[in-house]
């Protein structure tokens, strides 16, 4: 499994080196070398694991799988980063491609304006082979693992097999092409609205990926641009709904996207934050209202979707802003997109059972069933999301502490926490924030976010029962 | 009910009144006066309302009551402040009361030192009065009211009558005992390390109550008295175990406190935190390791069982133990305790609910009974604990927002809403942190305080259920 998909890595740098070979940068030869070592190991690893009963394996190993696969792919696709121009170590080269392949969008490298066109090419790349991924894994996989609650959003799709590889790949078929069709669509719109080519097929690529890399050190921004904004606003939202509904849409049937609870939720949530802000902007700067309308729906849907582009220095609009943008980060947008975060799906739970809970208190001896999407909630499934949500705060907290104890600031390490952990990409304060980079803090604290963007994108149980003795038991 | 209460708050106005006529200062007059008008409204109130079955009350009755005894005792609490020689404005001083009987310690008033004694003493009564007041509703009614879990801390004593105010006065007996005891012992002690009796009281108070109001501006690191801390850390943390284990105790039997799960990982965090700063201090300002060790455990104790003392201005610590402090903010004690915050024992649950997770995930088919303090854990009350936590996020999510909308800062805003909520005393920052005061925040904000104060003070959930329709409906 591992070996395949790492030969569709090698296979992906090619563009990557056409890119460099067109500008005459010899960093085409980095590509190709490091196409050359990734392809020799991943046909190897097939060659040594060729076994007939390769279609079914269990939740254990699939657990195991799933791990490993996003940290060996990190790995190899880090050796571009590392051997370029560019120069990076090992730890802000492998933080780069991590932060590259969960679609989070942090970076350590400065200077993106003068970087040769290979490596911005192949920046996308990662965050758009990491948001199929995570579709394809948040459909086929995780649901039937039953992490953290998801065996909720357990569509019909996912529920007729057992054997997980054969259905993914089925999946992975249709949403790939929606999720291609997509990122074309959005391309070629960035080109009409005046975008370079070049620029145009990157951002495409890390929008619709909710990632949030960007070719320029000023992001979307640095367009100056409001059709480019509007255009990355609408294929952010279309990033963060559930991929499964867009085959029914693509199908001609727009009801199940449109009465799906986790859609409607988190539409609702974006409209109130970015009319929040908006009154804010208004109040405190007398901005005029359709650029602060724009900035205020660009900055919360590229925050609470995890994409992270920025179109403003948000950090510098004052102390609401800053609040509310910390505590959308943790939203998130739904499953079975390429968004992350905590998940809208989970609140709607939580919501449904704090309900449960007032009137459980005002007629204790009453008998109360929680629905959840029109059927009823099992405990199981209640109990699972709020054991995620506890892993999510108590990750957050170790983290936090953690960067605390290396050095980072209160605002630089809660709000650094938060982006690796929710997949978001920039922090908060001058050091992480949008108009900062990752470039300056200790090694340890790189390696430390690598970790939490792993953990934050396979919904933390995935990663941490490799941690418990009871899982490498007999 | 209020009546009853509302005498023996006036009651309490006349020891302030003494001490003022003591040195002279013409606020007696003002305690007369306050006292009076409470003793008349009480009077009334309790003449107004006699009716045959007072001793027997519904649940639905018993919430109503809760919140409005808060509420109104503030209201009567505040007159002295606002009429003695400070010239607090209702805003403020309402917030003073508040935070006094909450037992959460954040102030508005700059310049204690210089304050007059009967304003001290008042405020140290306050806590002392709302320390065993939220005792004897820990033990005797919440837990029978089933608000957040609490059904998981019942004793053998709540569980036997479902008559809830001849219990309630039952057990406050025993236990007033046992508090009145400790004050006692606290002030005792104080006076022989070196206090003076006047100030030796009042701490004695606010120490066992876990309040954190002090007579000096320098709170108790102003006597520069090691062996004052040392006392104040034993009887903080003789303030933050359950007391009902006290009774068993004082017959010699030391088993059940020993045993006890809360007492154990409340002990467990303390240590382990108190150990992270000491390490923190020692490595980055090369400090003497026993005076180190004492101001980390003094600050770990203010701080976790939300007294609110300082010994030193802990925000200049650097950022490890910043961070550290705002997350021990919200652990809190035990419950039955003076304590705020989400208190241990839901820690403890959430643990336990967490690790039958990856049971659970390692073998799907396996079934998993989790346990609690030897019981089996049932799902009713892990999901009202997980109830409870995403009320106390959600919570404290708005209310920072709200802050920060008011212009607060980030660390304000963020330590602002947990400090209160959790009923700790201190923020951190500048602004409102252990040497500062939260005299400068706008009148909005100290009303949000208060509520925030009271909706911690009361589980959340006892407060929020009035604001639910299906509470008022028939």
């Amino acid at each position: 499994m591992i070996g395949i998909l790492l030969i569709i890595l090698a296979l992906f740098m090619a563009p990557p080196m056409v890119a460099d070979l067109a500008v005459g940068n010899p960093d085409w030869q980095v590509f190709l070398a490091a196409g050359g070592v990734t392809l020799f190991a991943g046909v190897n690893l097939l060659l040594m694991n060729r076994a007939p009963g390769f279609t079914e394996i269990t939740g254990r190993q699939a657990f195991l799988l799933t791990t490993s696969v996003w940290v060996v792919i990190s790995f190899f696709g880090s050796l571009p980063l590392m051997f370029s121009e560019l120069d990076l170590d090992f730890a802000d080269a492998y933080f780069e491609t991590m932060s590259g392949i969960t679609t989070t969008g942090s970076t350590v490298i400065v200077g993106l304006d003068y970087a040769p066109p290979g490596i911005l090419l192949w920046r996308a790349i990662l965050q758009w082979l990491g948001g199929i991924g995570i579709i394809v894994m948040g459909v086929a996989i995780l649901p039937i693992l039953s992490v953290g609650g998801m065996q909720l959003v357990r569509t019909e799709s996912s529920d007729l097999s057992e054997k997980i590889l054969p259905r993914a790949a089925q999946i992975a078929g249709a949403i790939g092409m929606i999720y291609l069709t997509m990122t074309f669509a959005c391309a070629a719109l960035y080109w009409f609205a005046g975008m370079p080519p070049f620029e145009a097929a990157a951002h495409s690529m890390t929008t619709i990926a909710t990632g949030g890399f960007s070719t320029r050190d000023a992001s979307i921004g640095g367009f100056q641009n409001a059709s480019i904004e509007w255009i990355a606003i609408l294929f952010m939202i279309f990033g963060s709904l559930p991929f499964v509904l867009y085959i029914q849409v693509s199908n001609g049937k727009f009801g199940p996207l449109l009465r799906d609870s986790q859609v409607r939720w988190f539409l609702s949530i974006v409209i109130l934050a970015t009319f929040a802000i908006l009154v804010w902007l208004i109040a405190e700067f007398d901005a005029p209202w359709l650029e602060a309308f724009r900035h205020s729906l660009f900055n919360t849907v590229a925050v609470i979707t995890g994409t992270g582009y920025a179109s403003a220095n948000f950090g510098a609009w004052g102390t609401l802003p800053v609040a509310l943008l910390f505590f959308l980060m943790c939203v998130g947008g739904c499953t079975g997109s390429t968004t992350g975060g905590i998940k809208v799906f989970r609140f709607t739970v939580l919501h449904v059972i704090a309900k449960n809970q007032f009137a459980r208190l005002v007629r204790p001896h009453g008998v109360f069933i929680p629905s959840y999407n029109g059927r009823p909630l099992q405990e199981a499934a209640s109990i699972a999301v709020m054991a995620f949500l506890f892993m999510f705060g108590l990750a957050f907290s170790i983290i936090a502490l953690a960067l605390s104890a290396m050095g980072l600031d209160y605002l630089t390490a809660m709000s650094g926490a938060l982006t690796a952990l929710a997949n978001v990409g920039p922090g908060l304060g001058p050091i992480i924030g949008p108009a900062g980079s990752f470039a300056s803090l200790p090694d340890g604290a790189k390696w430390l976010l690598s970790a939490a963007m792993l953990l934050g994108r396979l919904e933390l149980l995935t990663v941490l029962i490799l941690f418990t003795p009871a899982f490498w038991r007999s």
